[in-house]
């Protein structure tokens, strides 16, 4: 996970334990320092656990063992009720109430898959949506839209149908292409929860055009968070439940054993492109969206929403939909011709 | 641009002045060494004019500033016939031929606009093409997929149908957001060329779903290239003759004066998400792709075609098309239920 470090203002790599934040990178200072690793300490961490949660990724193997250390040495020092200190007399640990949690990353791509839930299809088709939602089909999503726990999630001016869609992130631990099934299990680091904010009105129109790309798009509509969770936290990924909620109501309740398609599988059919460390493939939503229900009007989005995006043994992130400023531009969106 | 220096084999920020290829970082320590500045030289040019074309470009005007001391330097010292050294006497210029030039950059986000050229719409439509292409339509393009000058283009084992689009591409330099054409123009840092190659028998399938992914996003699927020509050097971009030839033959011949919409009403547009410098916007294609002739299976591409993409004042990129091995993964895309 990322939080922001309340001293320096600085978004940095951390673990969560037992309702504690533990930095990464000075924590496994730390370590060293008490193995009598003073010189190189800080060397060592910014290699191994550098602040910043992709790198870490990218570090692969390496990185996710020193990250382990961390963890157990965390888990002794907090349960024994100490707090952890950096070498360089920083703090390490912290109560999560008392930093901001960020987004986990900014992935390097996110491939956003939407079949593989047929509930979803199911519902959009007795909505009567315009549009076919067979097993494989995706489309590109836009990490700077990336969004954390805690921020704002923007309304646009430009929209009157602003949507929700509770899914799983997978995030890639290892660099990898054409790998089958069991060979994708081993590129998997793990999982996040998302919500892939949509505006459904634009969507509806780029759609009878062949094309998706702001109505999914837009600054905010994708929230992250709040941590990863490793795959080995995670032994089954097919059985978590699901929970999106507005205001407390649940609008979407279903779980990943309703996924039709297993996770190693879509990891591995995405694998015809190269993935990297750091790059997240969507599972696809639920149902219980907006706007396939009987009044969708009701159920869209409005300014002072809290959105509450959760799924079991990963998390909850929570949200407050505000109101954007009036737009200065024309989107650019056609009616179909 | 960027180039692969031949003695560290790292991939290095330069810039092209007659025909050599200028170092920015070590050319930038050699101005200040002449200054005396001896003991900062490389903290400021790492400062300014890092290794990364993308890092520079985030330094925004004063790295471009820099820049151009280095270009002023250069030409000095090339047209008079002399070689460029760093002060840790390491080479600092090159003959274009002496060095491997690699893609511009790896942009943060791609945006693919489709509508901006009317000749392509219009040779879809005549082509009998299943979808509109309206004014503003705009898919997210895979940054991951970038290859530069004498990079291979794959032929994936799972298309018959590879084709080509020539497109200029707009390279942001300053973060904006919801920007008047009139703002926008201060936002963009140049342009390069680009070739938008696309699966075409994959896109139709893709988009008689509403989406568009692999069509477009497969590795090696976006040629870039040989360089950024900034802003300043390309009095006006929509003056510029545009061709790509098929081993010499030419098959796309237009101009940037096609375009219907100017360069800074397409970056206006799209400033509806927040940009960010590195980060590319495309202008779409101009007629003369492979699926719309009369004969389409006669032009699509084959592997050892060599295949040169041009735009005037910006240069060529050179490529060659090179057969994929067989697919082990059965791609992601299904056909519309």
């Amino acid at each position: 996970m990322t939080y922001r470090n309340p001293y320096t203002m600085e978004d940095r790599s951390g673990l969560l334990h037992a309702d504690q934040v533990v930095d990464l990178n000075s924590s496994y200072a730390a370590i060293l320092y008490r193995e009598g690793i003073t010189e190189g300490a800080y060397r060592i961490a910014d290699g191994l656990l550098p602040t910043s949660t992709i790198d870490v990724l990218r570090g692969g193997r390496r990185s996710l063992d020193a990250a382990r250390e961390v963890l157990e040495f965390a888990s002794k020092m907090i349960d024994t009720g100490k707090t952890i200190e950096g070498p360089r007399g920083e703090r390490a640990s912290f109560r999560a109430g008392e930093v901001k949690l960020r987004a986990p990353l900014r992935p390097g791509k996110i491939i956003h898959t939407a079949g593989n839930f047929r509930e979803h299809a199911k519902e959009a088709q007795k909505a009567g949506w315009e549009f076919p939602i067979p097993q494989w089909i995706s489309f590109l999503k836009n990490p700077d839209a990336v969004v954390g726990p805690e921020d704002p999630v923007i309304y646009p001016s430009y929209t009157k149908e602003l949507d929700y869609e509770l899914e799983m992130g997978i995030i890639i631990g290892k660099k990898c292409k054409e790998v089958t099934p069991e060979e994708a299990v081993d590129c998997i680091v793990g999982y996040t929860v998302f919500n892939d904010i949509t505006a459904r009105d634009i969507q509806r129109m780029e759609m009878k055009n062949g094309l998706l790309n702001l109505g999914k798009n837009m600054d905010t509509f994708a929230i992250l968070g709040p941590c990863i969770a490793l795959r080995d936290e995670v032994p089954d990924p097919h059985n978590l439940k699901m929970e999106f909620r507005v205001n407390g109501e649940p609008r979407q309740q279903s779980g990943t054993w309703n996924l039709s398609v297993k996770v190693p599988e879509i990891v591995s059919r995405y694998s015809v492109v190269t993935l990297y460390p750091g790059d997240m493939i969507s599972t696809g939503t639920v149902s219980g969206v907006a706007a396939f229900r009987e009044d969708p009007f009701k159920y869209y989005l409005k300014p002072g929403d809290v959105i509450e995006s959760e799924i079991e043994r990963i998390g909850v992130v929570r949200n407050t939909v505000v109101a954007g400023p009036p737009g200065r531009i024309k989107p650019p969106v056609s009616e179909s011709q």
